[in-house]
């Protein structure tokens, strides 16, 4: 009999924000896995440290920080196969991920490789937009408002015309498109209502208005929210 | 020194899919305020039930059933008033939303009325959009995607022209406008990428593809998920 293979949503950033079900799972988990990005620690598994079992068995997925798409795909398809050796023995795996499993999460690549073979488990989590809304004391989108969530790298005609079309959005995965997305908006006329939170939740959160920052390029993990 | 509003999202209806930071600020509430639809149960008050403490104080905002604004507004009023009482006292409120505060939820009329004057803190939750792809175990959005959450009220018009220009979408508040919705997503040829999700999470979860149902109408709280 094999093991399931949990995907497990970690939430925004605070470990709190974690499910229960998420708690229950990772904390009791003999096998958890996780992405880390070469060199540096995994922001999923730092989320989830404080509930984490010291006899866990660890598998970190080395992911290469390159554009190239060959490398991350070597990288899935290496961890992949180590979580599924530990699937066929019949043990669980917990693959811990940020925010949600299914909401632009790396877990897919993994569950696209495993799913036909070994029972699959998705426990949803806490995705950024709310949790930005949540730290702006801000409604998001209220009765028939349409709620956009627009990467940053659509281009700027495309962007104008989302925006034009919805009452509130989430731009996400902003990074160095901030200038695009800032002339956008200013260009929309509305820039006094957009708002740039990076690391929602995390210790090293940060909140500013979009018109006050100067900067053409912000961290990856920044949400720009706006209420048109 | 005055208590403080915490705005709850106790998830999408599986009580352990309520966050860790939910689940503790829940069981330890002197007081407990949730709407409740005139003449049936809260769903909020269901999904938290297994934690609710059995000496809280409970506040239930009874909301007529009733399409004018008028009577709700009057309900929001008394509950808020109520609400203030207990907060001028020193005493905090835990308002149980269902889902996450901020995202379609009620709670942002009690919090209009009273965050200029208490302390108001939002605790997010998962919403039905991620709740519903983890229960149909299918990615939401990847990558570049475009997701957008439509109301069914739109009209057919523009959630056809929505619907042409994103990779997801979550189509809330189906009910009685399932027909509309049904036709559009036939024109476009996407009637067999949709699938409707009613109650998500919870023990009365229906799940069907689009193209297999027959009715003009389905219950509110079902959300069709949609990938382009």
């Amino acid at each position: 009999m094999s093991g399931t293979l949990y995907g497990v949503g970690v939430g925004p950033g605070d470990p709190e924000l974690m499910t229960v079900k998420a708690w229950r799972l990772i904390s009791t988990a003999k096998v958890i896995a996780y992405l880390a990005a070469h060199g540096s620690d995994s922001t999923a598994r730092a989320i989830a440290k404080p509930f984490l079992p010291d006899d866990a068995r660890e598998i970190a997925i080395d992911m290469p920080m390159r554009t190239e798409r060959e490398p991350a795909q070597a990288a899935y398809d290496a961890g992949a196969v180590e979580i599924a050796s530990h699937l066929a023995k019949g043990d669980d795996v917990v693959m811990l991920c940020e925010g949600d499993p299914f909401f632009y999460g790396s877990f897919m690549y993994v569950f696209e490789r495993l799913s036909a073979q070994f029972s699959c488990v998705v426990v949803p989590g806490v995705v950024s937009p709310v949790a930005c809304a949540a730290e702006l004391g801000q409604p998001l989108c209220k009765r028939d408002d349409v709620l956009k969530v627009l990467p940053a790298t659509l281009d700027a005609g495309r962007l104008r015309d989302e925006l034009m079309t919805c009452q509130a959005a989430a731009i996400i995965k902003v990074g160095r498109h901030f200038g695009k997305v800032k002339q956008v908006l200013s260009a929309l006329d509305l820039i006094t209502r957009a708002t740039a939170v990076t690391k929602a939740t995390q210790a090293e959160q940060s909140i500013q208005p979009v018109e006050d920052i100067a900067d053409d390029a912000l961290p990856y993990f920044t949400t720009i929210i706006v209420r048109t």
